[in-house]
């Protein structure tokens, strides 16, 4: 017989096979092949085919917009929301609406065409993941915002246009509906006992020991017992912080570490399979709220979304999170 | 600039490229094809690949779990949930799980393997729609369930993994978290104007003309203003009922007539894509909430979810439905 389990948080419900569990090698992985790099924007000699940079780490001597920059964000092309305007917001009968305004940037993370973090040094890492943060803090100072959605498709499957690797984030001018769902039910939990949630959860997580990937210093790695789909990791801090800005510069270099692992564990596990992660962090120019705790959700992307999802929000998840971190902690990495 | 609109029953944001839509033909829609019918266990003749018939309708004379029926209802062989056991719902630490206690069927919807709905006689989607409310009428009996989610995945890309035209149904023990938004959202409005945003909602399309697809007697189907991707479409009794079985016998027969004109709309417009269809209906067993009202949403899936959507809630819409609505109306049928 099947399982459904609840998320503490949202109080989703999840349908977990655990009784005919499926293997990696059953999921019908879509290979993820690099086109070649002649005409790609995010290549080194290429830079005139992005919009002016924002920000860069570079070689000392470098020029701004030329190649010799180790990360390097730009805007999005495609923007889905524009930086300039009034949000304007307003009533059409029942409906509301505002004008799309918003930053779209794209974290350009290497200069290799064909290296993904697992294949990067880990001072490479370090370097994208301080960028993260002088992004975030940069556009904090746009009092319009009240939310900063870090997020990275990697693979065809997962929503990628372009292989070459990267890390997108859409500042917007109200906090999503799912990030207000997760810090709504962590606050609640947080009134009600008095502690965090997420910091709760470490603490199960570790007792029972049946679903910790890894651990260091200052992260634990874990497939969580309330998976949405099979193989899904999270990354989260010991330090209960609400936001990943708060980050010290020990912990980037031990997020480095444990963030190669997890997804070079995946790779090989799983056979180089679509993702996103997404970087779970509390809100801008907002008001607190101190039940929240940053962390970082990665799901390989290996089955598909339909009708019964899309309808009630359930997710059925064909590898149990206990039978996954065997596969995940067996890889040879 | 593109628009960000608001549900106004959950509260989610879309970003609306009004600017640059796409048209029909940006979409790479995944060419939907029929595999040989020779092992499907949906065609005549092969009844015995399914577990026994649950319920159909048959021509005279025709044997149980033979050949002869028009519209069969099964079990679904590889069950999400299974009927039999009890929910025993337990604590794990933080975490809440039952056992998996439900019903997963299957309905087959015609015994012709490449047939779908928009290539049907109107009598023939009558008797689809007839076994629907059949089959909620009798799971509805069993006091365990709480909610019954009628989907349809058609075509690989919306889920589905056999291509014969079928629909599926879950019972569940609980009432899922999307539904009860849309359910608590609706209740909040009825509340405070004492009206049903539904009927308000077809109220303001009629009004504003600009998104509606058809109408009929009973009927309307328009393309919602905040949809969630593109040429999404919404089929509405103008009645307000709150579960789908209250239908007669006369809205059953312009039901039949508006999908079939809808689906074949989409099949024309968009190049035969998938689509995932949902019938919106209150929970069965659990108190009455007076601000609901039954609808069907149908969802063509020309793009894919990828780390914004899944971190945010957020959906970025490539064509608004103001513009999706001209490519549907002017499709020829």
């Amino acid at each position: 017989m099947s399982e459904l389990r609840r998320d503490p948080i949202v109080g989703r419900w999840v349908i977990v096979d655990v009784e005919n569990p499926k293997a990696p090698q059953d999921f019908l992985v879509e290979p993820h092949h690099y086109e070649d790099s002649t005409n790609c924007p995010f290549c080194y000699g290429n830079e005139y085919m992005t919009p002016p940079e924002i920000q860069a780490f570079r070689h000392e001597k470098t020029l701004i917009n030329r190649a010799g920059w180790q990360v390097r964000v730009v805007p999005n092309k495609f923007p889905a929301l524009q930086i300039e305007g009034d949000l304007d917001r307003r009533g059409i009968g029942l409906f509301d609406m505002t004008n799309g305004i918003g930053a779209h940037e794209v974290i350009i993370e290497t200069p290799y065409h064909t290296k993904d973090i697992p294949d990067l040094e880990l001072d490479e890492i370090e370097k994208i993941l301080e960028m993260y943060c002088m992004r975030f803090k940069d556009l904090e100072k746009d009092k319009r915002f009240k939310y900063i959605m870090l997020f990275k498709n990697f693979g065809s499957s997962a929503g990628a246009t372009i292989d070459h690797n990267h890390t997108q984030l859409i500042a917007l001018p109200m906090i999503p509906k799912n990030v207000l769902e997760e810090i709504t039910g962590a606050s609640k939990y947080y009134e009600y006992r008095d502690r965090c949630i997420f910091c709760d959860i470490i603490r199960q997580e570790l007792e029972e020991k049946e679903r910790i990937l890894s651990q260091n210093k200052n992260f634990i790695s874990f497939c969580p017992y309330v998976s949405r789909s099979p193989f899904e990791t999270w990354i989260m801090p010991r330090a209960h912080k609400l936001s990943y800005c708060e980050i010290s510069k020990e912990e980037i270099g031990d997020l480095a570490k444990m963030l190669k692992e997890v997804l070079r564990r995946m790779k090989v596990a799983l056979g180089d399979p679509s993702y996103n992660f997404i970087l779970h962090t509390a809100p801008i120019n907002s008001e607190e709220r101190p039940g929240y705790h940053w962390h970082i959700e990665v799901m390989p992307r290996l089955s598909r979304i339909a009708g019964f999802e899309w309808g009630t929000g359930f997710y059925a998840v064909a590898t149990p999170p206990e039978v996954a971190i065997r596969y995940l902690k067996e890889a040879r990495i």
